[in-house]
């Protein structure tokens, strides 16, 4: 008999939440009141505040650069220290709780260690152990390739199998808790008038999740998407009601932009004078990506007769690798040299009102203008216009926009409720 | 196919040998050099240092009374760290090596969580592993029962691990690297002429182990000589020879008495005017074994008529268990009462050559007497002979026996080599 889905209900507490015994006791509470509010209680955790980088740190001292195999062996303990802690807070509580790793639950990923991919969860045991009336107690970031072996699901990777659990078990909901007490506007602590969201839809959330919010994994959110998971985002500190991430049919009135974001963790790439032939940019491209590279906002721009110049944005943590391979296939493809610019952030403005309001894009550049800043380059999809700007401008930028749509009136659709 | 079980050698390596990240380079490069000398290796290690303590600690600060099952969930971690990061530090030197928990080995135990018994162990991976040219090291003291939850083995059982994966390859010896450099005739720091043993039957370290000799985990010798693994006691800081642990059969001259030692862990009870019926003694020990209570010495002894006092030891840190457990059982049997002493200690001698020679008991307790010790209990197996007395003259027992037996020329049978 499977554990009837109408009734359970996923939490998942980050390492800050549980980050000391005091902590823990309290996110025994929280879960303990949702028990009783008459939830079959899945609770998702994360590793103790900084013992992640800890655990790093002792690894490096061993070996400058060990296998990921073996750091993902060494990670995984972090997240068992959670759960078989806050299973003890719990029976002391006197509830009936079982703690399980990501191997024991069967969270089955693919090979990539240090950001696998979930493949497929098994419900089985925990279903298993709902009906036997125990509130489980799952470590999060965690699974386990075909082999046997642990592997690790990379950052944000508890707040995905959190999703993941609540689409296996078909949950009612997916609670998000964290340090902050949902999505806002904007960041709170660059922008005073910031307003916190009710709900936001999956799209704007992805596209805000993407840009550096931090709120939420973008993977997570695709897999809420994906599976249809009601999301929410609350503070694990506070009893206010946070933010819910829903479908975006079932939002009547929307905002027009719901969020303004950015994100300093970038740097322009530039291959200066490539030839015009069909096929180097696909080969830039894949050679990136087999290095592992993301590469977003890319511009191709016509130099003179037969030569380009093509630009893009990588992490700027990811530079010094992309400058690395593509020393080799600037050679292969005849191209004159590489520049770069860690000096930059992009700024962006999310919204499904988007779709259907020209001007939006007008007026974020009219801010940006207002207040003597260069755009060095644009993207767009749908739901999102970005800028590519100065870094040290960035703050300003994101007050300068916000204001333009939450303070000036811009906003045509105001959210019903 | 399988690994060549010639060649298979198995190290453990305890806590202390692992403390920090030199010495788990020292671990390394000594697994190196016995895999350069033509070995495949098998290593299990323990917990670094004191995590194990540090674990419990933080456990009792959630919870003073936690689960046994959350306990080992927590305390599996220890080991789970050792390996990985005794892997990178072979990684390092460039070598191929993969490090497993006891669950992806494949050591099955039964459901006694914190005390389990190996019921079997899965060679498989382990054999693949070895044929693909890696050296694997093995989490000690954990295993996995029939639902795949994690349990350990009690104290001493990464010794356990070591000796039923050897059992399990086929291997040419278990070697148990310890701070100490071998088996010796009494405790060095307690006796200043102890001598090193060279070599040691089964069941002569069997009786040292379980006597409190502290060097190898009793059940890790009783699984040695079942399934006739060479072990061997050596130290992890330097090169010196240690003491090998073979078969009593294949020893030709053998001493008379291998070792003296002594167990401070340990208090009397005594069961006060107990009715003379049949299966009150039954009654007695079967409470106290469902109780997971280990009695050692016991006698019975006539007061008068149809009365009896009965006495006998249990571990010290069992003591208030058992005496919890024998208020129920005297008042159903009609005792008079209970009486216990803690300030006691054993002083045992053990040694093949007792088996033969009856004026051994003689000499021992003619040492006693010299040094005014007073014996309140005796007990004695075919190679052991042990002595209840005061607790603060256990030291001086220990050197007045081993002075005896070592010293004043008693030994007839030199050992050969």
């Amino acid at each position: 008999m499977r554990a009837n889905p109408l009734n359970i209900l996923v939490h998942k507490y980050g390492g800050t939440s549980v980050a000391d015994e005091e902590r823990i006791r309290n996110v025994a509470r929280r879960v303990i009141r949702a028990a009783d509010q008459g939830h079959r209680m899945v609770v998702v955790v994360s590793a103790q505040g900084d013992t992640t980088d800890h655990l790093i740190d002792i690894a490096r001292r061993v070996n400058p650069s060990p296998s990921d195999r073996e750091l993902d062996m060494l990670l995984a303990v972090g997240e068992q220290i959670s759960i078989s802690l806050l299973a003890m807070a719990i029976e002391a509580i006197g509830r009936p709780v079982i703690s399980l790793t990501g191997a024991q639950v069967g969270i089955f990923t693919d090979d990539t260690h240090k950001k696998a991919r979930i493949i497929k969860v098994n419900s089985h045991r925990l279903n298993q152990e709902l009906e036997a009336g125990k509130i489980v107690i799952v470590a999060g970031f965690q699974g386990v390739n075909g082999r046997g072996d642990i592997t690790t699901l990379g950052r944000g990777g508890s707040d995905t199998t959190a999703v993941a659990l609540a689409a296996a078990l078909g949950a009612v909901r997916c609670e998000i808790y964290t340090d902050v007490d949902g999505v806002y506007t904007a960041d709170p602590r660059i922008v005073r008038g910031a307003q916190k969201l009710d709900r936001i839809s999956h799209e704007e959330m992805l596209e805000l999740a993407s840009l550096g919010a931090q709120v939420l994994h973008p993977r997570s959110v695709e897999l809420a998407k994906q599976y249809g998971v009601r999301l929410e985002v609350k503070s694990s500190f506070t009893d206010v009601p946070g933010t819910s991430v829903e479908e975006a049919g079932q939002m009547e009135n929307v905002l027009q932009v719901s969020g303004v974001t950015s994100d300093k963790n970038i740097a322009r790439v530039a291959i200066i004078e490539v030839p015009d032939r069909p096929g180097i940019a696909y080969r830039v491209l894949s050679d990136l990506a087999r290095g592992g590279i993301n590469v977003d906002m890319i511009i191709q721009s016509v130099r003179r007769d037969n030569v380009n110049d093509m630009s893009f944005t990588v992490a700027e943590t990811d530079l010094d690798r992309t400058l690395a391979i593509l020393g080799q296939t600037i050679r292969d493809i005849g191209a004159r040299g590489i520049d770069y610019d860690r000096d930059v952030a992009k700024v962006s403005i999310v919204g499904i009102g988007l779709r259907e309001k020209a001007d939006v894009a007008t007026a974020m550049f009219q801010a940006l203008a207002e207040n003597g800043i260069n755009i060095q380059m644009i993207s767009s999809s749908e739901i999102k216009i970005s800028c590519l700007i100065e870094r040290g401008q960035a703050d300003l930028a994101v007050r300068a926009i916000h204001d333009k749509f939450f303070m000036g009136g811009l906003q045509v659709a105001k959210e019903a409720g």
